[in-house]
């Protein structure tokens, strides 16, 4: 499991008031905090509060690299932001560009832009491709699963390897009206989506959206999680603090067979994503 | 989700020690108490120490429907011992004969029998068939879904409705050498066993067969009960006293949209079930 961890965010009021104040311990403390918990990658998104958001996401950048060298996460739906995050990120333990949608409303082609960028940085650059178009979220499994296809396909069209791929089949929150038929149908999408290319692309979800506004939010979390292991998910953008969350993904991975099972093997998946 | 309670079980020493000395009291606070936690049915099995095993399951049986009328599952894999219950239970509220291989080693057709005995015992009653065979429990998805194809086949050539069959696609304690691959294996035959036939069979296990052995026995059969319910089981023979796994469950059924999101959907799942 690629696990991205989620709490370098502007929409959590810490992270925003360390954004605005340039208060480096804050970030630096999340930064080591995450990695020790067993992120694979850090996210790094600086919220629609920021007055300059190319220039916060430089200055999250060198924050974090000050301290530890997890590879990042950039999140931006603006390519400008990702560029500018790129120019003084370190790409080479990896990097992940979060996130693009196929394209926009005014059928402007983002893919091709986020794909661009990831060539330029490096054999080891990763894009987050969100299964949307310019309609928006599908609402069932099959347009989920052409929109990937067309991603894959596009990967494919410009030499970009199908394994650097992440595809997002999206998640709604659950509390969210007529929502509750999205899980079922995001599940069917994974087994499609994860048999669309040789080398497979990963697939991942922007896992606490199914239980905003929710009660019972990590319960809620970690079963979706348990089940879409079960679907072939393998990343996912997460509260990597959250313990019962990550005991849940060690029984979820075990039972699938992604780690040998011994009596302490949620100890062992703890230290092994170290 | 059908529940089938678990611990009427001559397995526990409690149990064991209840039929030996014909102590009424601790079967029948077993059964008050499954019932009261949301079981659907209550498994019977007299256990292999008891000496006259259609006698005791006579005696269980009588001593639960003095106490309460939840359904029963007689759980016996001998005809004789499910005939015995049979004689002296009220099959009204519905009745379950748990369970049944396709055939045995002796090339004997048990099935025949446990459906023969399920559609005299009334319009409710209904059987468990296990996804084995002669050669004993299959190691793959395909030969899985072979023999419950089989099983749907016969109870459809015999006029015995696909709804009265719970079909058991067998889970093997994570805990024993080369089992680590069922799991994934027993999720891929429940896709394919939910369109067996129309209407579909239900589908069951024994969950805490899973955890046989292993430490994190609740965790590891919650995180596989979350898993299943995404592929389509609909009923378990579990602990319905794990108050973690309910939870899970009823999670589970909710973003499976089997139970409609309210902030209190937890407390609402078990109440339903009562």
């Amino acid at each position: 499991m690629i696990l991205i961890a989620e709490r370098i965010n502007g929409m959590f009021s810490d992270v925003r008031q360390a954004v605005a104040e340039k208060n480096k311990k804050i970030i630096q403390d999340l930064a080591k905090k995450q990695t020790d918990a067993g992120a694979g990658y850090l996210d790094v998104n600086v919220g629609t509060a920021a007055a300059d958001q190319q220039a916060a996401m430089q200055w999250l950048v060198e924050t974090i690299q000050q301290t530890c060298s997890t590879p990042l996460c950039l999140d931006s739906q603006k390519p400008g932001v990702i560029a500018a995050g790129l120019k003084v990120a370190n790409t080479d333990p990896g990097i992940l560009l979060n996130s693009s949608p196929l394209n926009r409303r005014t059928d402007e082609e983002i893919l091709d832009k986020y794909i661009e960028m990831a060539k330029n940085a490096g054999p080891k650059a990763g894009i987050i491709a969100l299964a949307m178009d310019k309609n928006g979220v599908p609402q069932d499994t099959d347009t989920r699963v052409a929109i990937a296809a067309e991603i894959v396909s596009k990967a494919i069209e410009v030499g970009f390897d199908t394994q650097r791929l992440f595809i997002d089949p999206i998640v709604l929150p659950v509390k969210v009206p007529n929502a509750q038929t999205q899980p079922a149908n995001v599940f069917a999408a994974m087994d499609q989506i994860r048999i669309l290319a040789e080398p497979a692309p990963h697939i991942t979800v922007g896992l606490s959206n199914i239980s905003q506004g929710a009660a019972e939010r990590s319960l809620i979390n970690s079963v979706f999680l348990a089940m879409a292991v079960s679907h072939g998910m393998d990343s996912a953008i997460a509260d990597v603090f959250d313990e019962k969350l990550m005991n849940i993904l060690a029984t979820a991975e075990m039972l699938m067979n992604k780690q040998i099972y011994s009596d302490s093997f949620l100890k062992a998946y703890t230290s092994m994503n170290k």
